[in-house]
């Protein structure tokens, strides 16, 4: 049956201040249900959305990445603008294709990028209030650097997921990690084949924790080694963070 | 009196999305009241808050300046982190020092400051939805450009007021106007000792239609010779609007 239908690659951002994450759930609004509605009211069909990843509640979104089949014959260059004026404006498609019909938005991708932005200051800038994470106790940026330094490579990320998450392999490979500082705005960004759940907030609550004295920036190989979540830092919260683009 | 009092000078930032202004109104909640209300809890006085300028609904600042009068011992320095603590997330006092008693945020502005932003894109980037115009018609930035050197020094902006506004004189000096295009965000910066009532939008509408070819960009200088309203672009929305910072 599948063979009969078309598979669509969406490209989208969300604002996900509003929403519990992308994947569906009871009870909660998610940015899969929306676009899954709105999948509805163009083509007709009830498609099944399969996004890249899963993202919590607040998590943003610049480069997500989905797919579903569908046996529609709307043409994907009218897909974009279709959807979106049933959309929300917190979420947009950039550009929908169709793609071979073993592409999946999850298990094909090779590697993704989140980027992680907090405001350092005394007092937030409005502006960057639900997209960082507000700070406003001095870092020693320095430290932070050093910090990030130990978590680049294949590493046993154990300790940077959240605890009781079911998991096979706790292996990762960090294949890049950039720490910019910008006045008092601090952005990390970090490519990975693949994260754990929470990993990357719980490096960037690490870091800060390099940052504030609570650790030294030596410590890391000492955490990654003994694979206990409490020794690493908090979980940085969502907000801060944003799924910046998925390569395949 | 008022010579026992101090003179606070208050420097803000807020987003404008959920206000109706910055100037106090009857039936609607504007960032005036708003910062009234939390001296009030600090101080227990209902100070009246001077502005640099009305804003209007929806129109952002980073760095608006208004001043009010204090018989209260606060100490200045303490005064953001208190306020701040009484207000909501969107507005943010960023500083607070006493100067002399004649320091009026409006009167004794030499020049202020906007930008203006354009998203001209065929989508509109989620995360500046609230703080820019949604433009997705290609605009022809060269002509913008052209037509807004028309718009630089001591003019009579009659037909760049909305119309009706009450004014002795329409003759203002634009000290500095420039137009920066990065990828398909277009920003203008304007620089004036005043601006009228829609001024600065009424230029942005008639830079964009000197974009999409209503009118030729030498058509500015008989726009403003007419003094005629109808013969400017369109007003555009107050999101895109944003007071930069004032001069004194």
């Amino acid at each position: 049956m599948i063979m009969d239908k078309h598979n669509i690659r969406l490209d989208l951002m969300y604002d996900g201040t509003a929403y519990h994450g992308f994947q569906r759930q009871k009870n909660a609004y998610t940015v899969q249900e929306s676009i899954e509605n709105a999948i509805f009211e163009i083509t007709g069909e009830r498609a099944a959305l399969t996004g890249c990843g899963r993202t919590d509640a607040g998590v943003h979104a610049r480069g997500y990445v989905a797919n579903f089949f569908t046996s529609s014959r709307i043409k994907c260059e009218k897909l974009p603008i279709a959807l979106n004026s049933k959309l929300a404006a917190d979420v947009r498609i950039k550009g929908a294709r169709e793609v071979p019909a073993d592409f999946h938005a999850r298990f094909s991708a090779r590697s993704k990028t989140y980027t992680y932005t907090i405001i350092n200051e005394a007092v937030c800038d409005v502006f960057m209030r639900r997209y960082s994470w507000f700070y406003p106790i001095a870092l020693d940026f320095d430290e932070m650097r050093k910090a990030a330094e130990h978590i680049m490579g294949e590493r046993d990320f154990a300790a940077f997921m959240a605890a009781g998450s079911p998991v096979s392999s706790t292996v990762r490979t960090v294949r890049d990690l950039t720490l910019k500082k910008d006045g008092g705005c601090i952005t990390m960004e970090i490519t990975a084949d693949g994260f754990l759940y929470n990993m990357v907030r719980i490096i960037m609550g690490t870091l800060v924790y390099a940052g504030n004295g609570k650790i030294k920036s030596g410590d890391i190989p000492e955490i990654l080694e003994k694979r206990e979540r409490k020794n690493a830092g908090i979980t940085a919260p969502p907000e801060g963070l944003c799924m910046k683009c998925v390569e395949y």
